[in-house]
């Protein structure tokens, strides 16, 4: 399970307007490169869609996504973790890159799995709800098909100083940001507020897969009585990975969306955002946020 | 061809800490609603991939977004346009909301197409590429593969002054962002700098759609010697979309990717990013660009 390098920002050329004059100078880009999944499992002989059998496995495409390299197991892990196809860390017995053809080297990533997968478990969870169809009610049902329920009220309780602390505390161990201005970032909190972990993408949904994923693959999911924070918005599959994971809670620097604030509402959620200058809003379970009502 | 209502914005209740106190206030959130695609093409007798067949003509599920409901048909228009499923307005015949179950009302969208379709074409076209396989240069020449080439020269000629006032003209005309926090938005400007049109959605990735489907049902495609900006990141997806309208510049009021900007030199966009403070840093393209170099 050795992973690739981290490769989070290259370097290139550009030209700089500032103050009405120009120079060449050097500027540092969040790198992004696709990364394509693939499933080892174990053949149940009726053929898995797009995939190929051999010696009683079948291996099975599940995507191509883009994402910044480092910590392609954790992504990968967290990934299918939030799509239901696992659902703890023995599901997964093997994590490695498929090292066929040179460029690729570490951009194919096939996990072994101990379990044959259900394949219509490959297609969009949306398509698994039938009492209402295509709409926001429809797309909160979909969480809930997937086994997930309510979460516990637990002991976490939250003090306006430790939500207005995260953000500052996740962009401080966020290494990237400040040199390509580029990279989304999701840290884990402890009860206590002690960052646990800290991880970086080009796109948030897999900051915070990553996270998610080392966590799974140390056995610490569901993560209940921990607090996620995010450096960006807040939509409905931000909100969702966290209910899947357990989190009680998620912190956004940005705005949330209609129906992530719907989905907290939904599992009980305290969902926080706008975090800046001092100030926020929860907008779902102020009951884990002292004096909020 | 009637679209829905747009909800841009809803109104909700939150706990909001400021100052050391707390008060009970409305506030706004941008809505996110899922919006399906069903392809209604003529069947080839092959029988469509997950659709169904009826008279000659098959049904076929493309995809689902989530979404920022308003601009529905513009938005799928530019959606297939940028997935190379259609390549011009006439192949598109009609735009209609199906309208069998209540709740999803405005929420799935039938587009009758002229031709059949390839049904390879609608496996991402990220598969289609075989001599790199997944990696930064095999994205790259999947967009080759989609048959674009490289964007002509043109007449395009951008002043600092111009690039400047791009994303204050976007904001301006950008009505929901300032109530909510939590829209993106696209702006295309003419040559001489004028705002065509702006279109704004939760996704990045939506609201070019939106700007590109307008100008696709226009029959104003392709977009030469036109400027798209947008009011965040430029990531690999957008540069892509803006190669395949035919813009030769894209404006981003943040920081682009390195895939990007690989894409962009490739197809010879001008790429401006980080556009703020009076200042911005020119990735690709500096030639259309006055006083670069």
């Amino acid at each position: 399970m050795t992973q690739g390098p981290k490769r989070s920002a290259a370097r290139i050329g550009v030209s700089r307007h500032e103050s009405g004059t120009w120079d060449r100078r050097q500027d540092s880009v969040a790198v992004e490169e696709p990364m394509e999944i693939r499933l080892d499992v174990p053949s149940t002989g009726g053929g898995a869609k797009g995939g190929r059998t051999k010696g009683g496995r079948a291996e099975v495409p599940v995507s191509v996504t883009m994402r910044t390299p480092g910590d392609d197991f954790l992504l990968v892990a967290g990934f299918l973790f939030g799509e239901g196809l696992v659902s703890d860390r023995h599901a997964i017995v093997d994590l490695r890159y498929c090292r066929n053809v040179t460029p690729q080297e570490f951009n194919v990533v096939t996990v072994t799995l101990r379990d044959p997968i259900d394949p219509a478990s490959l297609t969009r969870n949306f398509y698994m709800t039938s009492s209402c169809g295509v709409c926001g009610k429809g797309s909160i049902e979909a969480v809930e098909v997937q086994g997930c329920t309510r979460l516990p009220r637990g002991e976490l309780s939250l003090s306006a100083a430790s939500i207005l602390g995260m953000p500052e505390q996740v962009r401080a161990a966020q290494a990237v940001f400040e040199e390509t201005g580029g990279l989304h970032a999701a840290g884990l909190f402890d009860a206590a507020g002690t960052l646990l972990d800290v991880r970086e993408d080009i796109g948030r949904h897999n900051a915070v897969d990553k996270v998610v994923g080392a966590a799974l693959l140390d056995g610490r999911v569901p993560l209940h009585d921990h607090v996620l924070a995010v450096s960006g918005r807040a939509s409905f599959e931000l909100v969702q990975k966290a209910v899947v994971a357990g989190i009680p809670a998620l912190v956004a620097v940005g705005a949330p969306s209609s129906l992530a604030v719907d989905l907290a509402e939904r599992f009980g959620m305290t969902l926080v955002g706008f975090v800046r200058g001092g100030a926020f809003n929860v907008y779902a379970g102020p009951e884990r946020v002292e004096g909020a009502a």
